[in-house]
């Protein structure tokens, strides 16, 4: 017991400090790159002050809540479960804080090395996303481990779980209304309205779209996966607890598969090369490298460390831990395909934006609906096989194997941000016009794989949701009251619709605030156009900071009300409707979340590439009827994919660990 | 015993023959009204053609699809059930085909009363409503009963639900294509690349459109209510048999409820008068007395039958059935509220539209998916009381009194389409403005009644397929085999996932048929611009049959694919996973069901009402950018408020019966 014991902790503590190590390199590497000329460095440094500006906004506002929470964990839980939910918090917000900070860095030396050609250009985006990826998963083990190791508290555990995805609500929600407010709204008054291209310097908008970038992309995809990352793994413990008591390996398990991950997935980071132009394909190239990695080291930490669990057998766990690598090949293969400029699927938006908006918006949302039923069917699929092949535990398991990767999974999502913002920099520097080039077929990647890395999210978060409705359910039981969730039962059924409700509500709240925040952009560069003279000469600078200052405060007002959602209303239910109800209802969130949350980020994704597509020249090119009404869908497109979408994923949780956290009171 | 059922005998036959009678008085007063001037004419008996050639190729393709599951029910499930299935089929069928005959010919006449005046108008175009409602509860309630008096076979009756949610799906998925097909597709042309205003009648596609307001929005409206209603009782006719057996009242009790409130719709009826301009406030003056008339006639209705049932006490049966009132009340209230030009959010999408058609669809989708709380709470509420009052049967009966006022719902309802038409053939014929001014009115109010009619058929459909599921559940327990579908049981979770994607890839195939038709409309209606010389100078009449036959046959082929899913997918999950996963597959399609059905009714009347507040001379008017902002959001909302939306309630309908149907063979 001891030597694995000793080993165990050899092996986590080893890869998260690997990962962390590595981030670090990585990040001591792009700093040390040049980074362009004054003028470009001027812009950079007036992205870095908005972001980092929002940043403390936005971490003010929700250490409030944040506080409130950690007082009524302490009332109610006690110290343990406080201290997790403080380190949660804190850990989430580190990995957003981190991720934010070096991707404002790389983006002026991406921009600099797209001067030299299309690979360098990734090649400094690349890394810049894998020192977020890294960070984030190193970070998130180091969190979970070590509060176990010290504490050996599970339920405190669930209380870091917490901490983590309710950060990462409001930084979804928080960044997403920011980063499309000031998008939506720039665009509007710049591109329609005064007929400047996009990220031209003479908009006052321009940098509140750049932090944007950040803030949405960077920092809130950060805290997104770290919060899966992190409920992930807590799920798994719990379950492994729950299920084979006693046998201390289930609990060691899931962390040593997301520790050798981390391994095998710098092995992947290290073969992903540009040559050419398949930036795709590069990316593709790590990625494949870690997958083949994993199912070989998958083998012997299951036999190893499973062997005598007395219920499943090895084999069958560790098939189950490659149902997880299925999953994430899988929400590859179907994301790519309905979001790729080279697919039909785009292709056909692009064609319907020919015959006007209307119809552009028609066949994004169809597209968008259509496009949640293969992962919808892929999760099914995975369920089915992890369940059959070793029940629950064996759905846990998938789950983690299929978060393992997050490290290079969240590095190809966020070199595109990087590469989009080293885009804007160059256009608002005036550099010469094969910079651009360079960040443009980029930034179009990028736009496929963020929506992948959302796909891969809300999948992870099928998978999680129903392993932490499983230890909900699992706790009555334990308490000695074996409860029934049956379909048949009208409560349950109550809280199937009103669960159901939560992410319509939580997404059109959402796209509502971007409205808002738009609106408001709108109103201030009117403004700035009209009062500030010369400022369309390019004579005088206009005041950007005043837009992200609006933009910031009109994010943080906006995000509280649907953050507080999740929280609130498993309470609300629970109390009024008893414990089976809350079941139904939890139920219902995850699967009509899924839908929305799908179809969402996908939809948007398309949209964006479908402008793209055309953009290329095709149908008529820029400026053209099609286009515009592509613009349409594009704007359309954005609070879906970086707003509503992604925060659901958060939403979900968050809403399932307040169930969790409530099942002592429901008794 | 003898006595209650001569008595019921003469209750059920005396109601149900009063609706035809009262129907038919209305059809023969409307039509020996005067019917306008020779142009009026040619142009109303080019609708009656299209229309009716519609139809004919509607029920011949049908047919096909009729013939063979008719002879697969007569083999698997003897002749009892297959003449049920043929009744149901062709009692819905005809439901559709009278509609469709009335509204064709009180379209002229309304427009021939709208030059007298606004109430006028009004009287024809309610009382042409009124035909198709009485008609279509007439037949269904005679439908029902004549099949359950002639056969006691419960059983059998199933099949007859069947037949008719067929059709439904048929009727609505191909009225529904076709008609904004039609609409998309003209408007497109006509409106943007010529620059001709609406139902100008050197426009093709004109005709086309008009034929569309009938056979969507009257022969599909009326094949849905059809079989909501008929599906409605016949699951209350079962499970009153399930659940006390041996009562023969608990059958008789829904089906007195249904005749009685006939009686009390047409009282209603007589009190429908438009003085002054408040058209609302006349249709909700008979609503009301309906309302008030049949709150009294159920009370004895309850106390005489249920008086010895042995199980729930009459006062709460009778407080049930208030339930089914209380829902049909509020949900005129929420979805008047998101769709109607005087309150907030039809004004704030109004106000959307100034900033672009980008914030007008995403301010829509917003209001879309907000609209679906209310509903989804009240509908948990009528759950939760009309169970607490008397378990299942409880809910049945609320349905059943929800249904029950559907004679007058659906008058309200199908005036709409009859004014929108008379408003087109006013256009056409070149009537003095001020007739349409007197429909334009009209037709506004219709769009709100319409998707008021379509919120209260889904949210019934909310409460019907619940009791349908019951009744699935409850049909194993009768066989020996009592199943439980828990929430915790994976078989479960993956048919909710399974079930939860049917809406969204329906209701995706059904956006993407509207597309292609519409693009069909535009490529013909380019074609006759291009080759009929004179057309746009008024000299040449454009070929309107050749756009009639083509959306026709559009239409056809589109149908097919989505309206077999409900029908092959129960097969599929229960002969794969088994009866458990099946019972999670109708949840997950009634759940996602009800959110995709409700969010695109209300919010697609809610676009087309931000146009119309618009038209009115708000927020620049017509012509200004936040009006074609908003003819962007209306072309999105056509095929969600008119195609995908309305045909999920009859497809989650189907696929409920059919794993109903299922059930003995997956034993």
């Amino acid at each position: 017991m001891d030597l694995i014991l000793n080993n165990m902790n050899l092996l986590i503590w080893g890869c998260s400090g690997a990962a962390l190590l590595y981030g670090l390199i990585l990040s001591i590497w792009i700093l040390k790159l040049p980074d362009g000329d004054e003028k470009m460095k001027e812009i950079a440094s007036a992205i870095q002050e908005g972001a980092a500006a929002y940043l403390m906004k936005q971490y003010t506002t929700v250490s409030i809540v944040a506080v409130v929470i950690t007082a009524a964990i302490y009332f109610f839980l006690g110290l343990p479960s406080a201290i997790g939910f403080l380190i949660g918090a804190i850990f989430s917000a580190l990995a957003g804080y981190i991720g934010m900070n070096v991707a404002v860095r790389a983006n002026i030396r991406c921009a600099e090395a797209a001067k030299s050609g299309l690979s360098q250009a990734f090649d400094v985006a690349y890394k810049g996303g894998a020192v977020t990826g890294f960070l984030v998963v190193g970070l998130a083990l180091a969190a979970v481990y070590g509060f176990y190791q010290n504490t050996g508290d599970l339920k405190a555990l669930i209380s870091l779980g917490f901490g983590g995805s309710l950060i990462s609500v409001f930084a979804r929600l928080g960044g997403g209304i920011f980063t499309k407010g000031a998008d939506v709204g720039t665009d509007m008054v710049g591109k329609i309205e005064a007929g400047i291209p996009e990220d031209d310097p003479r908009n006052p908008g321009v940098i509140a779209d750049l932090v944007g970038d950040n803030v949405g992309d960077d920092a809130g995809m950060a805290a997104d996966i770290f919060e899966t990352y992190v409920v992930t793994a807590i799920a798994a413990l719990l379950l492994g607890d729950l299920l084979i008591p006693g046998f201390q390996n289930a609990i060691y398990f899931p962390l040593a598969i997301l520790s050798v991950a981390i391994l095998t997935s710098i092995i992947g980071s290290l073969f992903v090369k540009l040559s050419g132009k398949r930036i795709m394909g590069a990316l593709y190239q790590g990625l494949i490298v870690t997958v083949v990695l994993s199912i070989i080291a998958f083998y012997p930490i299951t036999t190893i460390l499973m062997a005598d669990n007395g219920l499943y057998s090895t084999l069958n766990l560790y098939l189950a831990s490659l149902v997880g690598i299925l999953v994430t090949a899988g929400m590859f293969v179907i994301v790519e395909y309905y979001t790729g400029t080279k697919y039909s699927p785009v292709k056909l938006l692009a064609a319907a934006s020919g015959t006007g908006h209307g119809t552009n918006v028609i066949a994004g949302l169809a597209l968008s609906m259509k496009s949640t039923f293969a992962p919808i069917l892929l999760i099914s699929i995975a369920i089915f096989l992890s369940y059959g092949l070793a029940g629950l535990y064996g759905i846990a398991v998938a789950a983690v194997a299929m978060l393992s990767m997050a490290g290079i999974v969240v590095a190809i999502d966020a070199f595109g941000p990087i590469t989009d913002n080293a885009g804007g920099i160059a256009e608002m520097a005036g550099l010469p016009e094969k910079v651009r080039n360079n960040t443009d077929p980029l930034d179009a990647v990028g736009n496929t794989t963020k929506a992948v890395t959302k796909g891969y999210a809300i999948a992870s978060a099928g998978l999680a949701a129903l392993v932490l409705f499983s230890s909900y359910a699992q706790e009555f039981a334990n308490l000695g009251n074996n409860l029934t969730f049956a379909l048949d039962d009208p409560r349950v059924v109550i809280g199937l619709f009103i669960g159901g409700a939560m992410p319509y509500l939580f997404g059109s709240l959402a796209m509502e605030a971007v409205g808002v925040a738009g609106g408001a952009v709108v109103t201030e560069v009117r403004r700035q156009f009209k009062s500030i003279k010369g400022i369309m000469e390019g004579k005088a600078k206009p005041d950007y900071a005043a837009c992200v200052s609006i933009v910031t405060a009109t994010a943080q007002k906006q995000m509280i009300v649907p953050a507080l959602i999740p929280v609130l209303a498993p309470f609300i239910i629970g109390k009024l409707l008893g414990p089976v109800a809350l079941g139904g209802f939890l139920m219902g969130t995850i699967i009509t979340g899924l839908f929305v949350a799908l179809s969402m980020t996908t939809g948007g994704a398309a949209w964006d590439n479908a402008k793209k597509y055309i953009e290329l020249g095709n149908l008529g090119g820029k400026g053209s009827p099609a286009h515009q009404a592509a613009v349409t869908g594009d704007t359309v497109g954005d609070p879906y994919k970086d707003t509503a979408g992604p925060a659901i994923n958060p939403m979900i949780k968050v809403a399932n660990i307040v169930a969790l956290l409530l099942v002592p009171f429901l008794m």
